[in-house]
């Protein structure tokens, strides 16, 4: 009896010691999940293992640090882009914000229209009009004072139907990805069809990548001296469209290495992700597939905004890794944790 | 007698334990002195006394990490430019090389010139001559084309008089002040009037600073598939230069943020000073002034390379740093050390 219960209580702290040993490990690995908004399944795995493969040394994908430059389109694979793009919310604002101005643009489309509220009026001028509600808004006035106005757009303004701010509607599975890169010896950049300094004033601070490592588009800047002191006064002139077969242009122009990991969203991202794909070793090409109308949106292959049609097809292919939002990501921004 | 004897030993232990002290504090300074080929004097103390300042914590000038840029001019900056700008040396060169492929250069100015020896003749076309010139030796091929093409000469390709390789042509004390900055959380950054696809293949190598921290004037590219495989051609129309008052606008466009320090050496550096003098805190504003005729050349107001006229005086009017390279620095090329 005496020895059995010994014995009972000897397996009972064994059990206990191994239960304590067990939530540990379980707890340690959960922590150590380095993407732990994404379910498991083959998007998840495809990164993890890419990483692994091109971070442990001896093997033959090894990358040098140097050269692991990993690459991200900003609207619809960072953060959101609907029901517009972010930035032309923004020129939209502009607008409202200096019609007092600019009586002539009662008049004047597509102004006139903007002004009416009526948006489809407005964007019925196709590229031109764009072009010029995008110049009026953000040419005209130095570097320092456009950086001025973003940050004080950006930490106001809301989106129409989520009542967010926009740098909460970006994405939590992304955010972490990022992260995970960098802690793997990856250096970060964005690649945008967007302005480069739109969003520069924001991107540290919500993604972790400085001023330096964003690409995009942009138009063209002049020095000058006012009152002896130098400015960069913004012209309404295109500089560069950092779209499509823009996008390995912009690369190379400003990093000069070709990425080995991408992650885009639309067909304007299908040739970074052609570039990237076409380098000497290994890489990793993602796309974000817009699957969840019920957490976010879902749209591709017919959508106006962030088409996803031949890149898809592309993908589909070449085995190129794609996003199912709402297969694959267990939150989709962070206010939702 | 005694006691004297023994007062003179342990004077003697005394000062042979001082002498033991001395030579091992003096030692650790000269092994710790960051910058070992720069001479004390004015240059040395304002770098020192700047990088001091903005990196310690609780300081009115403190800086933070990422908001610490540095730029620096390469040509005549951080390596030689006489007789002439390295990278015309390259286009000669190349121009000999392409000849048996170009018969008509026979009859064709400044091609035929060249192809004779007669320099002079040749670029007395002037810029004209010199688009043509850089045009038929910079464009027409990929950019992993031309990134060859520069490694295979930058490996093999001498200097006319110093007989040495190009990149032995660099200045010791600046790659001392390149490591001393990054040591300090700065990040290093070329920007150059010469090409950037001409520096990127070696700059890493040479100068600790990688591609994507390099800015430099660029010629168009265009994206192109090529048999299926994507490739970048180099077109010969001019994207960007680089140099007087495109510097601002090349470090505004590729780096997002305001230098804290930069250095040049020529009129060509002189709106990239006044752009980085302009900044809301304290900034470093350098020149490399060629003083030195028998380790190096001496040239400054007159030059036609490397003109250094406006910016000297507007760097002596506002207590800018010239560097006299023949008093401040006691080692010019890392082969003399």
């Amino acid at each position: 009896m005496k020895s059995n219960r010994a014995y009972f209580r000897v397996s009972r702290l064994a059990a206990l010691t191994l239960c304590v040993l067990l939530l540990a490990v379980v707890g340690a690995y959960a922590q150590n999940d380095p993407l732990p908004s994404w379910n498991d399944g083959k998007a998840k795995q495809s990164i993890v293992a890419f990483v692994e493969k091109v971070t442990m040394e001896g093997s033959p994908d090894f990358v040098p640090v140097a050269e692991r430059i990993a690459t991200f389109d900003n609207d619809g694979t960072l953060w959101a882009e609907q029901p517009m793009y972010f930035q032309l919310a923004f020129a939209l604002d502009r607008v409202k914000t200096l019609a007092p101005q600019h009586p002539e643009w009662k008049d004047k489309e597509p102004f006139a229209s903007l002004l009416k509220g009526d948006l489809k009026a407005a964007l019925a001028g196709g590229e031109p009009a764009i072009f010029q509600i995008v110049m009026a808004t953000h040419a005209g006035m130095t570097t320092g004072e456009f950086e001025q106005i973003v940050k004080d757009w950006i930490a106001t303004a809301k989106h129409p139907t989520k009542k967010r701010h926009y740098t909460e509607m970006v994405y939590q599975p992304m955010l972490e990805l990022l992260t995970y890169l960098r802690a793997n010896g990856f250096k970060t950049f964005i690649v945008s069809g967007g302005g480069i300094e739109f969003m520069r004033p924001w991107t540290e601070k919500v993604y972790g990548i400085p001023p330096e490592q964003v690409v995009g588009s942009s138009i063209k800047t002049k020095f000058e001296l006012r009152d002896g002191k130098p400015v960069l006064v913004r012209l309404a002139e295109i500089n560069f469209i950092d779209d499509k077969t823009g996008k390995p242009v912009g690369i190379n122009q400003h990093i000069g290495r070709r990425p080995i990991f991408a992650f885009g969203n639309s067909d304007g991202d299908q040739q970074m992700l052609e570039w990237t794909a076409a380098g000497s070793g290994i890489s990793f090409m993602g796309l974000v597939h817009h699957t969840d109308a019920e957490r976010e949106w879902a749209y591709d292959r017919t959508s106006h905004i962030g088409t996803l049609d031949k890149a898809l097809d592309e993908a589909l292919a070449k085995g190129w890794t794609v996003v199912d939002m709402k297969k694959d990501w267990k939150v989709i921004f962070p206010f939702e944790k």
